[in-house]
């Protein structure tokens, strides 16, 4: 229960932080500049790093379905325990959009724009306009990168102190690629929240961000199990030899 | 004494840098562009990663009196010291909000003007124009996530070399969020320092922030006594055993 | 095997997430400003932050040949091995040049512009259209400089679990300087994917991200053994002796 | 020796990469926008980060003759050693201005604009145009903040493997808030490299840089020695016993 709790925590701060600085913070008409695409690529990534270091300890930190469903495929958690992350991350996550909603809701000419909630989506009017192919491939291929960057990260031979921060850096990279295309989204339960309370196209587009991420993070297990899983004793010990430079 | 002293100068950067930042960086018109909102929410919260590494070790690093308040409610400080924490952290912020004063009233069409001390606010006139419910609210949530990441990530599960980096990116986010809604305090003595020296509305709306963060800090020390505590020995070791990926 | 697998995966993250986020976000016509010069420094140095600890236990993280031929005039890896990397390094890089061409195929008025896929040039035409010679010193220079900070970071004596994230730091200082001059390269397989597709010009002027940065990384392992390298146990006693501050 | 080569590589990469960014990538008139004042802290501020971790070990990284003479006022390091590293600062941050000129000259339009080599300066014409006495007051406050960071940081009781990220940083916010008045120094030997080859008013108004940031320097040295110092082995462990919540 504490695990999902803190599931239910850390995608709520994910959204709060990633989709309330894209839709609040992204443009401004007034004042300073807007935080533009490298503060709202910052605003998620970061926000990962905060809770790899403030719920890591308790639940892993997934606060996205299709890590859950890696993690599963990876056999690294337990088929019950993955759907209870996974309602709690759409719990969270909903939450979150909701809060967005009710603060959004005092901001002049407040017009339930997709943007206003962070929401994702692609095509004409869509920021770079890009393709739907071009969507479901960047999706796809970016979360396989970054589940395998996961995995690669929280090894047995890693260096655990600084795996958050490569996690979390690894998410604001995948934003600084895909803003313009989808928004950037890897994770259903990112894309669920904002297009509940926005509607309409958002929600219409929906099921690319259902897909797509959980696609690359099936792909992402599968090559880790098959191709780069090597943590025995005697092949940590032969890498350790073999490393001059580190 | 030490200890007060640790958070009178952990104070007097924090405002010092932050709204140093705002008041004089955030627009420029003349050479390279401004900070904008992006490089005002790095100040604040790269301010308090510093200062952890700088007087935590001393003082704990609270620097905000809605902090130490919740420190207070949860149990992991004495009222007398709170008391003197507090004061330390008023005097900080109102020296650096003077000492921006007479530097900024060396530039050309200095004119007070309340952006110019970086004071916080809302409603018509200030950046984004949010109402009044949408400032209070934000200020209130946003502290509760605040302090909540605070206890989560200085729990003694936590790698705790990394929690001052952890806790002052979550003071990135906050601003990455909240600026254009009230300027993003969290944090009553940020806000009083300013206001002391800007006056008209700054100092007449300086109310919502002396309240909303503290609401917002009680309220986290509720939850997490109640709920997220769960440090003994036991249940740490079973944690341990539980997480796969860590 | 497995190393060259991790530096063929490590080199398509690099240019994928890099030359990904200088085509795709560098510039937005609509919605949030782009990422700018300084989102393209940090993708590209972030990119080397997050592949540290991913391969960096691997295989040491070079992901680029100037690297990878350095450590082979310092006698740090084997000619075989060494052989092994840069080949990786450049299917890497070419893979992931490929997987950004069809993705930005999708894009409205594609037109394989070079910045499109991130190309490195000078000259005319080409951003602050520098000279040959500046172009050629700086990449020299930079990729001297880049490469000694690695050898220095990497030293018997560093704490190791900060190397990773200073030697992608220095890759992030390396861009903010060198993007108007070169696009920054200093690594000669990052330039030859999106040249391989970019063709044109970016073809043409392949040769200098050939030769420069592979000049500058061997002048650093020579200096490095001749002026810097002094790790023997007595010497970093010595050394940590007198050490006052740190 | 191999401290004053220390030295003078790691001042020679703080110009080459601080003033570097900001002549040549500060502004741009085609392509991506430039990295602008943020682009520019973060340069001067990350470049400081990397020598921590890339020299501190060798000669503690002072890279200031500000700082040299501080630790020389708290006797960290001895007369004859200082006047090496100082000359060594010195002799770097010329070098790199050298190397700036020489590269900046293959520039169409190149005309030793003040701006192209970073100089600081303050005043009518340069960028926030503020008065001699706001400079001074700022560069002598923020040298006195900045070393009073760095005897913190770097206190017997600190988290060393993070005091290198932690004094980088402050150089960061240090910029966030002072380069339109003064370009920001606090260092001498960064104020020394560019002006020698900017010339005109680079060079008249040097002496400012020269004073200020050793006066803030020694005041922090007297204050840290009077009011904070106090490593006993005692007080360490009632400090420890005393802090809850680390």
């Amino acid at each position: 229960m504490k695990k999902n709790l803190a599931e239910l925590f850390g995608t709520f701060c994910l959204v709060l932080f990633g989709c309330g600085a894209a839709g609040i913070s992204g443009i401004t008409s007034t004042g300073p500049a807007g935080i533009g695409l490298l503060g709202i690529s910052f605003a998620f990534g970061l926000a990962v790093v905060v809770m790899a270091y403030a719920i890591g300890p308790v639940s892993g930190c997934h606060i996205n379905p299709a890590i859950t469903i890696a993690m599963l495929v990876a056999g690294k958690i337990k088929t019950g325990e993955a759907v209870g992350y996974i309602v709690a991350q759409f719990v969270g996550a909903t939450l979150a959009a909701g809060v967005l909603y009710v603060i959004q809701s005092g901001a002049p000419g407040f017009m339930m724009a997709e943007w206003a909630l962070g929401s994702n989506g692609w095509g004409p009017g869509y920021l770079g306009a890009y393709s739907t192919t071009s969507a479901f491939i960047t999706e796809t291929i970016l979360t396989f990168v970054f589940v395998l960057i996961i995995f690669k990260t929280t090894a047995k031979w890693s260096n655990s102190g600084m795996s958050g921060l490569a996690i979390g850096l690894t998410l604001v990279l995948i934003h600084l690629v895909a803003i313009p295309i989808t928004g950037t989204s890897v994770n259903p339960a990112r894309s669920f929240g904002p297009a509940i309370f926005a509607g309409g196209k958002a929600f219409q587009q929906l099921w690319l961000f259902m897909i797509a991420p959980v696609i690359g993070g099936i792909l992402a297990a599968v090559v880790w199990k098959n191709v780069f899983d090597d943590t025995t004793e005697a092949s940590i010990k032969a890498l350790k030899a073999e490393i001059g430079i580190k």
